[in-house]
């Protein structure tokens, strides 16, 4: 069956979709450097037509740069300041609490994926983690569900069931290689089955926070990646691909990790009470130990914020400090869900709370992480030509959460 | 004849070349973005195999984001900071003069391109801008001239003479892509008559402020530049490549320019006495009109440091306002040589002075500038087999003035 091109509006963005399959990929952590490795040794030649044919370039992130950050953006198409999303963890000041920020409730905008469904399309939402599935799924007629836990999805609950029955396969361990290739062969199957028209297909980053862009390990995943994508090409799909963050190494030069411990380094200078949250937190220890290039962080009442805002930006390592204010403002965040400061570290460097926060023996290899300015920078790939509203709209301050925008309507003519 | 091997130290580095050919290459304004666009095409077969066999990643340029800064630190092997440079043009607080920082008098580190002459290699250092050839050939015995002048070079004062009769073509116009393969080629050629042994060849990024990375003319002019690579290789030269700044869209979608004129908003704010100088500034105005995405600010007596601060960065477009000290330390600038604040501008964003300091009709074209943070990250290629310690060194916090020490040192085993 045809898909419908009934239009749908979202967050003051109308779409007007293709009646082709359009689907949509986050690669999890593909900074730019992973693709540059790959398609160099010929393993990607899907994504190499695609970039010929259509258009690749960098599209800067949401900051922090972290997963359910920018995954809340692309599928809003808005800013963190507006979908309220600030981090994979936070601290509530309504509960007192610090909490992942997975349930929708912390959504404050409607997803262009609820109102593609809700104007026709058939909309299948895969994730590779659980843990953003609530959030990507929120208010969506269709099929949600994660590669995580495909056994469980449940025709009432996940749109679908029988998933790994209609793969051929099992659901894969989350620790893997598999975790996101399955989520893309879903998005095959779900097209080749025409359970779907409308896909948002994001991975895990746990090979990019496992290796490097030249280890024989992420070369054959990006290979085995650009073999679905010729997949879907041949379903006559539109693809449009792009990263939540980048990724970089975070370590010493004998390999030891490269941290700032924080709430140590506050706490001692100022007198104890400070609060570092740190908002990579999430409950996949393994990619980087909660250890990321961005941290907010709450004051006691006896602290001068001007102080040890000053004293911060003095510490090696740190790049930026900013008021909540001002992080609101240039960084797009939420007000409400920051601390008091906002910190962002180095290219080579994290910053921890205290050592008893963080299990560095948990860390699988050396550390590998994201958050900060450095791993804003993303690709950005479409299959088919921009028109030329596009084209312009291409050459300016490019955004990964215009994804859908430049997939759906930048590819019509 | 064979290169000499006898070590030489610089600036607390010590170089041991190898006995072949060194040539380094600063392929201005190469946002990382042209090469990926030309290889997706198969337009640079050799720079493709220089990044399998040796190593491709991504470098930390000196900020500001500008050729002279970056260029200098290529050649001195350290930050702005220690080697003076912080613009093509500056405030000299000394003369009350505003002036162009062409001259070697301003430098404050000795070139490791001398050093490296005095240990018996055959320098040579050729740049397509002749503004750019005092300070590269500072202290040099050896060969220096640039494609801009080449007519003139004499042995006295250039260390050789008809370069047009080796070269067998004349001096290029200095506003095309021959400016830069003229450079080239006069490597290929000193290398091949066996007049230099250590090069150090310094491009224009004419053609990429006036295309952008897609552009048919600038795949000629890479497909161009990877045909003289192919030469070099097979003369048997170590090759390492890099850039000085990355090139980004300074337009709006209308294709005027997106300027920001921050002296004149400053003097209509607080009432007069601002001086913003723009270290873009340079005699080739047809690239960029003198805008970039950074300044330099110097404060009437009455004005309030703060008060200022806090209103430039309130303006849209404005990404990062630093003072003196905090700028000095956290970008590594000269203190002595940048006003009382320096501001940073977003990647679609120029910071400009007033309208009359701009000549906006003698743009060839759109905005396309640098000079900011979003034009930090450059690629970095080298053509040999990274020894371990140097693959540990590459996947820190690498920067494009490691270029000699990646190439001569990373590259021995």
């Amino acid at each position: 069956m045809t898909p419908t091109n009934t239009a749908f509006s979202v967050n003051g963005r109308t779409y007007k979709p293709a009646q082709r399959p359009i689907v949509t990929i986050c690669l999890d952590g593909s900074a730019d450097e992973y693709l540059d490795a790959a398609m160099a040794r010929g393993l990607m030649p899907n994504l190499q037509r695609m970039s010929i044919r259509g258009f690749r370039g960098m599209a800067r992130g949401a900051l922090p740069s972290f997963t359910n950050v920018n995954n809340a953006s692309i599928v809003t198409g808005v800013s963190p300041a507006v979908h309220g999303i600030s981090g994979n963890y936070f601290y509530d000041p309504e509960s007192g609490q610090e909490v992942m920020m997975n349930s929708a409730k912390y959504l404050r905008a409607n997803t262009l994926l609820a109102a593609a469904a809700q104007a026709g399309r058939k909309v299948a939402v895969v994730t590779a983690k659980d843990k953003l599935r609530e959030i990507l799924s929120h208010g969506l007629t269709g099929i949600g569900f994660s590669a995580e836990k495909a056994a469980d999805a449940q025709l009432a609950t996940h749109g679908i069931a029988d998933v790994e029955k209609l793969m051929g396969e099992p659901a894969p361990a989350i620790y893997s290689a598999n975790a996101s290739l399955f989520v893309l062969r879903a998005g095959v199957a779900l097209v080749r089955a025409g359970l779907a028209d409308l896909l948002y297909l994001s991975f895990t980053d746990y090979m990019q926070h496992k290796y490097e862009p030249e280890a024989p390990e992420v070369l054959d995943f990006y290979a085995a990646i650009d073999l679905e994508l010729g997949h879907l090409l041949e379903l006559g799909a539109v693809i449009g691909a792009t990263a939540d963050h980048g990724m970089n190494a975070k370590q010493k030069l004998n390999g030891e990790p490269n941290v700032l411990y924080l709430e140590t380094m506050l706490d001692e200078k100022f007198g104890g009470g400070f609060r570092v949250i740190l908002p990579i937190t999430d409950p996949y220890v393994l990619h980087h130990g909660a250890l990321g290039s961005f941290a907010s962080v709450y004051l006691p009442p006896t602290a001068k914020l001007m102080e040890v805002s000053s004293w911060l930006m003095k510490l090696p390592g740190v790049t930026e400090v900013y008021d909540r204010e001002t992080a609101a403002e240039k960084l797009e965040i939420p007000a409400d869900r920051i601390g008091d400061l906002v910190v962002m570290s180095g290219r080579d460097v994290v910053v921890g709370r205290t050592t008893a926060h963080h299990d560095l023996s948990a860390l699988d290899g050396g550390l590998r992480s994201h958050g900060g300015r450095y791993e804003e920078m993303v690709p950005f790939v479409i299959s088919e030509p921009l028109n030329a509203g596009y084209q312009a709209k291409a050459r300016g301050d490019l955004r990964n959460f215009d994804l859908f925008d430049f997939t759906i309507n930048g590819t019509q003519l």
